[in-house]
């Protein structure tokens, strides 16, 4: 008896595990996984081993993480018998193909990767850049090619990860003459990044402008209080701005009622709308989001075996795809085998 | 029942398997690990992975000659009831090594890299260095702490390397603050590397000037008749140089009775003694060194499943060996661990 072959595209994706996930991956990437999984072959890697590129100071960090990412992956309802939980640091093949296609890339085609060139400015590397960070681009192209995967959800900033996979995949496949490794292709969601509550840029838990997934209702009430509007919206009469007012930004990211938030909207531009009013019906919604979210976190986190077991189950899964990849690409290569 | 701990030091060495291995292999290691085997724990790495740092082009000729290596290995008289015989590539412990420390190794350090800086210049590598080349020192430092190798023989132009590796042992130890990783010593041969039979400082299989294991009776005598000798020295009687003379070189390396070998230099210098007749003395010596490594060499590569049954036993033995020290760097770092 076999197994029905499954013909669904491939999705790779995951997260690094350095902090419980927030409501900026939801938005950006948790829902669409809760999504894709019925359509796609899904693979949901802990990206341990490429969250040590750079927090190699601090590896416990990540492995407390662990379990967590894996309760807020759960808690917002992916499905660990529809996606495939997988630990990357137990996945030996991906280390040995990282070392494998880092023969097939010139330093220097590093060293202009556009994302790489940032994420080095924004944490000040400079000349100590670690290897593993410069080379993480490779060991990416390592995880997408080993589950073989077709579909990679990226934020924009990082497309040229894909290109660089893409670089590699037609390298090799030019070596050895045939297909052996497929190329894949950046999924780039609509929904842009969310803000901080601050209006920066970008949530993050370092920065402390972010709503974890696990946040009670007190926190949530807090930071909506706390959230940046139109600095010049003075009194509720006047008219004020939308564009930049996180306010809005979250209610056109979590309003099922489209026309609501946009009657909401109007309205504040026209004057007449305080800024209570508006937070208050956001926090509304967040509240409800969330707290069914909260409520599953909590009963998986009281069970860590269950947790722990998703993720064995998914990895000797994950081991037997990506170690095939490997044997696949190394016999194409004509590398020696001693089987 | 449990085996008796071994307690003599441990060497890790190896050979590239890009050709069959020569009479410079064998001055340079191949008689010292013949000699090291009873005295100290011997692990022989058969370096395919490495060999693709600059071949990456071209796997078959890598692959084509692991077995020629071992062939070389047991016709030298390398016991593999004594020393441990193991393919890099089937070592995945390796790799996975590899990545972790490329994360504690800054980018700057490995391009100041002194063998590294040589080796760019000598390939013509400038800015199209693969990065597996410029990364290769943390893969060998991944090499030598995974066997807990404390002694690593090299000729004298890589201390460096063991350098590094010691440097990524201390930062570890130092995180984990204990003595998980062991700091290595370089051992150093005493005799110099042997020239080619051209003069010229390296033999290689790729400058023709190479003397192979299982050179044939006449392809001995045509190597020591094209020898280098003194340019100077036209006739027997003349006074002729023993310096920079191949010929003596080779005596002095290779002939067992030093009286012998002191004597004829003498003369030469005197003057009174042919090229033609230190050349037959030394064809003598290495016509008896060679037959019987000549001889068993061709009954190894007779059967191909001794060989490779040999390099599977010692890789199994290397894989149990070198998958404890990751297992044990991975709980000291406190990473995540499935099991």
């Amino acid at each position: 008896m076999s197994l029905p072959i499954d013909n669904r595209p491939v999705i790779l994706t995951g997260d690094r595990t350095t902090g419980p996930l927030h409501l900026g991956h939801y938005v950006g990437s948790l829902r669409n996984r809760v999504a894709l999984q019925h359509t796609h072959q899904q693979f949901l890697l802990l990206a341990d081993m490429q969250a040590l590129t750079d927090n190699a100071h601090d590896p416990e960090k990540i492995r407390r993480n662990v379990l967590e990412v894996v309760y807020d992956y759960l808690a917002v309802g992916i499905d660990p018998t529809e996606t495939t939980f997988c630990l990357q640091s137990a996945l030996p093949a991906l280390a040995d193909l990282t070392v494998l296609y880092l023969n097939f890339v010139a330093v220097g085609r590093l060293e202009r990767n556009p994302t790489i060139k940032t994420e080095i400015q924004l944490r000040g590397f400079e000349r100590d850049i670690p290897a593993g960070f410069l080379c993480y681009p490779v060991a990416q192209a390592a995880d997408i090619t080993a589950f073989k995967a077709t579909i990679v959800p990226v934020g924009e900033d990082q497309a040229p990860l894909i290109e660089q996979t893409n670089e590699i995949v037609r390298r090799l496949n030019r070596q050895v003459g045939h297909e052996v490794l497929l190329e894949a292709e950046a999924m780039i969601p609509i929904v842009g990044r969310l803000p901080g509550i601050d209006g920066k840029a970008k949530m993050s838990k370092s920065q402390g402008n972010a709503i974890p997934l696990s946040a009670s209702p007190d926190d949530i009430r807090q930071a909506v209080r706390q959230m940046y509007t139109d600095p010049a919206h003075l009194r509720a009469a006047d008219p004020g701005k939308v564009e930049g007012n996180v306010v809005f930004t979250y209610l056109d990211a979590f309003a099922e009622d489209r026309d609501f938030a946009e009657e909401l909207k109007e309205h504040y531009r026209k004057g007449g709308l305080g800024d209570m009013v508006v937070k208050r019906r956001l926090e509304d919604i967040l509240q409800a989001l969330l707290a069914p979210i909260r409520e599953r976190r909590a009963r998986y986190a009281a069970d860590p075996g269950y947790a722990l077991g998703v993720l064995r189950q998914g990895t000797l899964r994950a081991r037997e795809r990506t170690e095939a990849t490997l044997t696949e690409l190394r016999a194409a290569l004509g590398l020696f085998s001693l089987t």
